[in-house]
C-alpha cells in the first residue's frame, strides 16, 4: 500500500480544520501551543517510516504515557494488576469520581486518571527511582535517547492537580493506593510531561504491532498474550467516553492525549501516529481523529 | 489451521464447568432449557465448516437477534440512524433506565435493550409487515428457509416485558419511540424469540466476517464500510458491561444473547458460534464465554 | 394577629412579580392558564377565614391531590403503606427514574410521581370505585360537595403520561404495583384534575392543622399520630427538589402543584394556601412560594 | 409537663437495646467507647434542668459540631455563606462525592461533611486563629469553661481522614475552597473531636430553642429568623439520608454525630440532647433515635 501517498491526502484535506478548535487550556504550557501544527507519522514492523507536516515536533504526550507504564508494569506483575483496577470502559469522562465511589476504590480502567494513578503507584511501589525507570523505558522502546520531560508542564499539572488528588485520596480510603499521594502525583505529572515528536512517538509504540516485541531496543517488552490484551484495552477504553466512536469511524487500537497527540496501531502491521493540539469537546484532537477516520476511509484497513 | 482438532479440544476440556452455571429464568420456557448442551461451529468464509457437540440443537438466539435487525435497519436507512442510537459502550447492565435519564432519551448503543427497542421501532416504520420482514432476514442469511420463533417464548416474554415498557414509554417521553408501545414490545418479543442452531447461527453471522455480502443470499446485505463499523460496535457493545473482559480475554467481535448463545467473527476469516444454557452473573454463557477464551488462545487468533 | 392585613401586604407586594414566570406548558389545558391570576386564603382551626385576590377561582389541584389520597390510605391501612413507599426526601426531581431503579421500585416518599402512583395503586385495591371515592373525600374534607376533576385536564394527562407510564412499568416489574396500568395512570389523572379554589384548598386542609380531625365532614380522617406524621412528610419532601429551599424560607410542611398551588398548615393553628399559575425552573408557583415567604416575615410564624 | 417523668420512663425501656448495635469503627478511639453508657438531659429555656443516666459522661461530639460552626459562620457574613454551600437534603451517604462531582463543587447542605468543611474553611477565613474560636464558641453557649477536645481523637481522625481529603480536593478543584487542605483537615478534626457530656449539649443547643440568644453566655449568637433558618436545614438534612425517617418518628429539628449523640430542639420551649455510643446502618445512634421516638410518643410534643 502507497502509505505516503495517503498520508499527503490526508494532510491536505485536514487544512481546512486545522486551527479550528482550542488546545487544553487548563495550564498555560499546553495553552500556548500553537494549534497549527499538523503531523502524522508512520513505522511499519518491517522498519519502514513516512510521515508528513510537522513531525519532528516535540508535544506533550500526556496520556499516551498511560499505555506505556501500562505496558511497563503488565510485563513486570503479570495479571495481578487487574486485582486493582478492571478492563471496562467508563461511559464517562476521564476524572470521574462517581463510578469510582460505586465500585469501592476500583477504577473501571487503566486509562482513566484513576485507573492511570493505580498503575503509577505499582510502578513507585516496583522501582527504587520511578522517575529515571520511566525515562529509561520510553528513550528505550523509541530508540531514542533524548527523550525528556517537560518539567515547566509537569510542575503546572502539580499545580492543577486538586482533582487527580480527590480521585487518589478517594482511592486511599478504599486501600487502593499504597504509595504517599504527594510523590505518586509527582511522579504521575513527569511521565505525562514527556514530551515525543510524531515520529518517535509511532516508533514507541510499534511494539505493540510486532507481538511486544521491540525492534528499537530489541528485546520483548511484553508476551505476546499481553500485547493482544493491552491492544484490546485501547480498542474498549483508549478514547474515554469516545471510545465506541474511535472504535466504529477508525478501527484500530490507540489512544490519545490532551496535548493533542493521537496514536493506533495495527497489530501485525504498524503504528500510526497523529498531532495537532486543537481538542474537540470529549478531549480528544479534533483533527487528529479526522486524520485517523480518513485514514481507515483511504487505506481500507482496520481490524474489522 | 486445524479448527476441527481445536473445537474438539475446546470441547474436552469445558466439559468440567458444563452445568454448573444455571440457565435464565426470567420465563419458564428459558429457565427450563437443558444446561447441559454445548454445541461449538465455525463457518470460513470460503464455505467450510466445522463443529462439534450439539451444533444442531435450536435455541433462543434472544439479544443476538439485535445484530440483525440492527444490519437491516442500517443497510436501509444508512447513518441517520445514529442520530436515535448511540455507539457507546455503557458501562452498566443491559436494561438500565437511569443512563437514558441522563441522556434524553437517546440509548448509548443498539445493544442495550432500549437501543435495541429503538431498532426495532425504526423496522416497523420501514416495513408494512416487519415480522415477516424479520423472519425473512434471518431465514435469508443462514440459508435456511425453516427458521422459525417459538411462539412460546414470545408470548412468555410479552408477559414478563414490564422493564422493557418502561424503557420504551421513558423513551417515547423523549419523542424516541415513533409506533404504538404494545406492537413494538410484540415484534422485538418476536424477534428475541427466533430460534437457531450453532451451525445455523455461524453461517448466519459469517456475512460479518465477509465484508458485508452473504454467501448464502448470494447477496451484500451490507456496505464493506457498514460491516466494518458494524463489527466495531459489536466489539465495544456486544457484552453489555463484560464487553472489556470479552475484548481482553477473547478479542473478536461477537454478541451474546441470554439463551446462552454467543458468535463472533473474525473479519476476512470465519464467524465461530457456541451455546450452553448456564449464564454467569453478567448474563453471558458461562462455558461460551470460557470456549471462546481457550479457541483465541489454542488458535492465537484474534483481531489485536 | 390581623391575618387579613398580612394577606393585604403580601397582596400588594408580589405585583410586581406577578405574570413573570410561565405556567407549565405540557398540556394546552394548563399552559393557558391567565398566569396574572392570584389568590391567597387563610383558614383558621376556630373557623375563620381570610382572604384577597382571586380566592374564588377554580385551578387545578394537580400534585396537591397527593396528600389527600395519602392521607386517605394512610388512615385505611396504617402503617404497613410504608413496606412499598419511603419518607425519605429524593434529592432529585419529582418524576426520576434513576433513583427508582438503585432503590428496587421502591419510591423514596409519597410525593414524587412514582410513591404517588403506589399510594393510587392501593387507593384502587381498597375500593371498588376508586374515582367516587377521590371525589367524595375531597368534597367531604372541604365541605362543598360541588367540587369536580376538569376532564378535559384528565384526558390531556392521560395522553401526556408516558413518563408516567414508564415509572409504573418499571415498579411493576419490581411488584410494586398491583393493578392495570392504563386504569391506574387513568384514576391518577383523575385526581389531579380535581379543581379547587383557594378557599376550598385552604379549607380541604385544615384537618392537617387540627390533628386530623376535619370540621367540615365532621370527622376524624386521621389519627393524631398518623397527622404528625403526614405533616412532617410534608415538610420533607412536599416540594421536591426545593424541599429545603421552603423549608429554609417559608418554614412551614406544605405541598405545591404543577396547577400553580401551594398549600401549608401550622399545626394546632390554620391552613393557608396561594394560587399563581407562574413556575419556578423548579415546578412550583414562583408567585406562591414568595407570598408564603412573605407571611412568614411578616408573622414571624414557623413551626422553627 | 411532667419531663422528669417521661425521661425515667424512656430510661426503662430503651434499657433491652442498649449494648445492642456496635459504636463507630474507623478509629480506635471511638471503637472502644463502652456501648452500654446511655444518658438524656433535657433543659427548658426558662432555665430547668432534667436528666437520668449517664448525663456527666463526655463523648465526642463528632458531627453534631457542625451546627455549632455553621451558627458561628451565619451570624458572622449572613445569606452570603449561601453561594458556596445548599440547604437542600442529599438523599446520599454523609461522605458521597457523587453529588458534589455533578452539583460542580457546591455541597447539598453544611451537615454533609463537604458542606461542613466549606463551613470551616469560611471560619478558618474569617478568624486567624480558627481552632481557639471554635473553644470559645463551644464554651460560651454551654456555659463550661472546661470543654476541650480529645486530641488523640483528633489525631486519629486526621489518620484517617483520606475521604475527606477527596472531598476537600474536589471542592478546591472547583474553586469551593479557599485554605490549605491540610490545615483545614486538622481543623475540622478539632471540632470534631470536642467532647460534651448530654447536660452540656442540651445546654450548648439550647439557643436553638431560644430564637438564637443563648442564656450561657448572655448574648444574640444568631438572629431570630437565622435561628428559624438554623432550626429548618436541622429539620431538612440532620440526619443524613434517615431525616425523613426522623421527621417522621420524632417531628423536631435535630442533629446527629457518629459519637452516637443526638440532640434536638422544640423551639421556643427546650433542647433536648440523647447518647448512646451504638450506631444504626446509618451511622445514628440506635438507641438515641428511639429514644427521641418515645420521647414524642409519650409528650406529643412535636413541631407537627
Amino acid at each position: 500500500m502507497d502509505y505516503q501517498n495517503i498520508l499527503n491526502e490526508i494532510h491536505a484535506e485536514v487544512q481546512p480544520i486545522i486551527g479550528s478548535a482550542p488546545p487544553a487550556d487548563y495550564i498555560p504550557e499546553l495553552a500556548n501551543v500553537d494549534n497549527k501544527k499538523f503531523g502524522i507519522s508512520l513505522t511499519t514492523i518491517s522498519g519502514e517510516e513516512y510521515g508528513v507536516g510537522d513531525t519532528e515536533v516535540k508535544f506533550s504526550i500526556q496520556s499516551i504515557s498511560k499505555v506505556i507504564t501500562l505496558a511497563k508494569v503488565f510485563y513486570s506483575l503479570g495479571d495481578q494488576i487487574w486485582e486493582r483496577v478492571g478492563v471496562e470502559p467508563s461511559g464517562t469522562t476521564f476524572n470521574s469520581l462517581t463510578q469510582l465511589e460505586f465500585e469501592k476504590g476500583i477504577p473501571r480502567n487503566p486509562f482513566l486518571n484513576s485507573g492511570a494513578l493505580v498503575i503509577t503507584d505499582m510502578l513507585i511501589s516496583i522501582f527504587d527511582k520511578p522517575k529515571e525507570e520511566i525515562l529509561r523505558i520510553m528513550r528505550s522502546i523509541s530508540g531514542n535517547n533524548e527523550i525528556i520531560p517537560n518539567l515547566k508542564v509537569a510542575e503546572s499539572e502539580i499545580g492543577h492537580s486538586e482533582r487527580n488528588k480527590a480521585l487518589a485520596y478517594m482511592m486511599k480510603s478504599f486501600g487502593n493506593i499504597h504509595n504517599d499521594i504527594d510523590h505518586l502525583l509527582e511522579v504521575y505529572a513527569y511521565q505525562c510531561a514527556i514530551e515525543m515528536t510524531c515520529k518517535e512517538l509511532s516508533k514507541a509504540f510499534l511494539l505493540f504491532a510486532n507481538n511486544g516485541f521491540c525492534r528499537f531496543s530489541n528485546k520483548r517488552e511484553l508476551t505476546v498474550s499481553q500485547t493482544k490484551r493491552l491492544n484490546a484495552i485501547m480498542q474498549s477504553c483508549g478514547f474515554y467516553d469516545e471510545a465506541g466512536e474511535f472504535a466504529f469511524k477508525v478501527g484500530l487500537p490507540g489512544k490519545s492525549g490532551v496535548g493533542g497527540g493521537i496514536v493506533a496501531v495495527l497489530p501485525g502491521q504498524f503504528s500510526i501516529s497523529v498531532w495537532n493540539p486543537g481538542l474537540n469537546k470529549k478531549g480528544n484532537s479534533l483533527v487528529g481523529m479526522k486524520a485517523l477516520e480518513l485514514f481507515t476511509t483511504k487505506s481500507g484497513i482496520s481490524i474489522f
